[in-house]
């Protein structure tokens, strides 16, 4: 066994350089209570890229360093750095989740040794990881690192969408985009646990790979009438929550003035506060971080606000967390398959046209690291 | 007794006009558990405004009318119409709270004759105001009439920032814009309950008037060295709550940008997914109605939500309600104290200038109808 292992690195320096390169990073003995995995797959997700690439402008990827050891660096906008102030100078491990084999566990987990699992805590765009077991699911006999290395983020958010919507009260929820990975999961979800859910798309398309799943409500934001036909989904399905996983511009605001044009049609007389119906809207991707505009023609009983995945987490009961992780791996292979572009290597994640093509962030396009 | 009454009414035609009269209205026979009250002062809130002159293009407005019947005329923008849907063509009484006194009562009330209230339930620029005594409290001995009518509008929702801030564990109040009677208010009851404020002011003069007050904490907006002595204070404060008068523009984005950067100091390691401190903004006067910009730079643990009085007191313990009711008949005329820059009778708020005037939302400025 090697005595050292490659782990990604992302640094931003103090005069507005990224680089990310591979680390040699000593192999660690793992004690009691750990887990030595090898990693053998890890996406590429939309909130791993904030870390990876963070705000460079894509169109200064160079190619440094040696075959041997090769780096990747980029410019990072001079008004983009006061953002960045907490991170500079830090080499950052990255990668939220993947899958591998544990090849060596501590005196107390030696069962453990030879099993393959899923793993959630980052750093995962390395050769192994030490980890604990309560940050692994092991995998059923037989299922693959590509089946298991994207079982936490996407079918996780899928499902704490749904575990919102019954805390808060809800009744329905509204997706946009509602195409990506995640998106086809909720659809599934929803349609499983007759959840009513407006999937909002961005192209015919995608409207109709959605409807391909058995999405009911598909509403196109490329149509003319789009805006007509938000408040026709929302009034078949009185949806009062909504995921945004873009965040710039104005798709939070529409989503919220739609709502409330439909629940204002309800209330027997006008008042200027607007409705008291509760509209809620979550920006959970940032997948933009351009501003978010509000025009607020919705009242004054509404909330937008951040969902994060860890958050969520963290505040949920635990047994709601546990119920989500047992259906996550008994669906494996159903509802959160995931669907890849192309699998890649650490070293051809730090080549320029390859690391421009995976922070597209394009619907249907997703990366696998096979380290 | 007269047969009759004058209520202002304000309406908007389909065409686009706004049109405000005084309506003759028939004199109601109060009902047991009814009380008939002669209004003899009521206050021109921001939150009147919005019923009152709409959108209203203020360059056009226009007296119509008779002396003995006047009316007050605008044009309503085009693009304003659509979310003025819900009132079109009816004549909507206006005015939330005011005070006067009961002329006469159900036969189950008899005991209130005389006695002089404040009030809150809409319809108050009236010469009367048939009411339930749930929305009346009664005054102390000897107190006017223009001591009690701004007595629920603003002293309630001051207390419920108070009360929204414990029911949602913040331990500190960022105030914006701050100088305006609420905002005097506020200090005076933070000041009293040890709670840390922080003013956000437009100008020199208004920092004076609440250090004056007692204020500790006064931000001004218009300081070059605005935004870093807004961090200072949420340092020293801790606070992770604000309320926004405004709504439109970017104080909710610069609020939510301190206090992530107050929070992200104190992390002992960087995440790019920001700090895990909940962040919390409501917008509750919204005086602009143009769009809020949120440049998120925030992280993902943050929420922007419209706050309402009513809403607040609709969801509240009752206990809470009336500890805040009890306070602010006690401290009438000392913490909630609210001073008027004119008094004006019904007929003097259909003239095109006086409208104008009251329109301006200018802080210290404040208007009195006087029936």
């Amino acid at each position: 066994m090697t005595k050292s292992y490659l782990e990604l690195r992302s640094t931003i320096t103090e005069a507005g350089t990224l680089r990310i390169h591979l680390e040699s990073v000593p192999l660690p003995q793992p004690s009691e209570g750990e887990l030595l995995v090898r990693i053998e797959a890890a996406p590429i997700n939309p909130s791993d890229l904030g870390l990876l690439l963070g705000p460079a402008d894509m169109s200064t990827l160079t190619a440094e360093g040696t075959a041997e050891a090769p780096a990747l660096t980029a410019r990072i906008p001079q008004q983009a750095m006061p953002a960045m102030r907490a991170r500079i100078g830090q080499s950052m491990p990255v990668g939220n989740e993947g899958a591998g084999t544990v090849v060596e566990a501590g005196s107390d987990l030696q069962d453990m040794v030879g099993k393959r699992v899923a793993m959630i805590g980052g750093a995962m765009y390395a050769e192994y990881r030490l980890i604990r077991p309560d940050a692994c699911v092991v995998l059923p006999d037989g299922a693959t690192a590509a089946e298991g290395a994207s079982l936490f983020v996407n079918p996780l958010t899928a499902l704490g969408f749904v575990e919102t919507m019954r805390a808060e009260r809800h009744s329905a929820i509204i997706h946009a985009p509602a195409a990506s990975n995640l998106g086809q999961m909720l659809v599934r979800i929803c349609k499983d646990d007759g959840i009513e859910l407006v999937n909002i798309v961005r192209s015919p398309e995608q409207a109709e790979l959605l409807r391909g799943l058995g999405a009911t409500h598909v509403v196109d934001s490329s149509a003319a009438d789009f805006r007509e036909r938000l408040e026709q989904a929302i009034e078949a399905t009185g949806a009062t929550l909504a995921f945004d996983a873009i965040g710039g511009g104005e798709m939070t605001s529409i989503i919220l003035n739609a709502m409330e044009a439909v629940a204002s049609r309800r209330m027997p007389e006008y008042s200027r506060y607007g409705s008291d119906t509760l509209k809620q809207v979550y920006i959970y991707g940032s997948l933009s971080t351009e501003p978010t505009i509000l025009k607020r023609g919705f009242g004054l009983c509404w909330s937008v606000g951040g969902w994060l995945l860890f958050n969520f987490l963290r505040r949920a009961d635990p047994s709601v967390a546990q119920r989500m992780r047992e259906r996550v791996t008994a669906e494996m292979t159903t509802t959160f398959a995931s669907h890849y572009t192309a699998m890649i290597s650490l070293r051809e994640a730090l080549d320029p046209g390859t690391a421009a093509a995976y922070q597209k962030k394009a619907t249907g396009s997703k990366y696998l690291i096979v380290p």
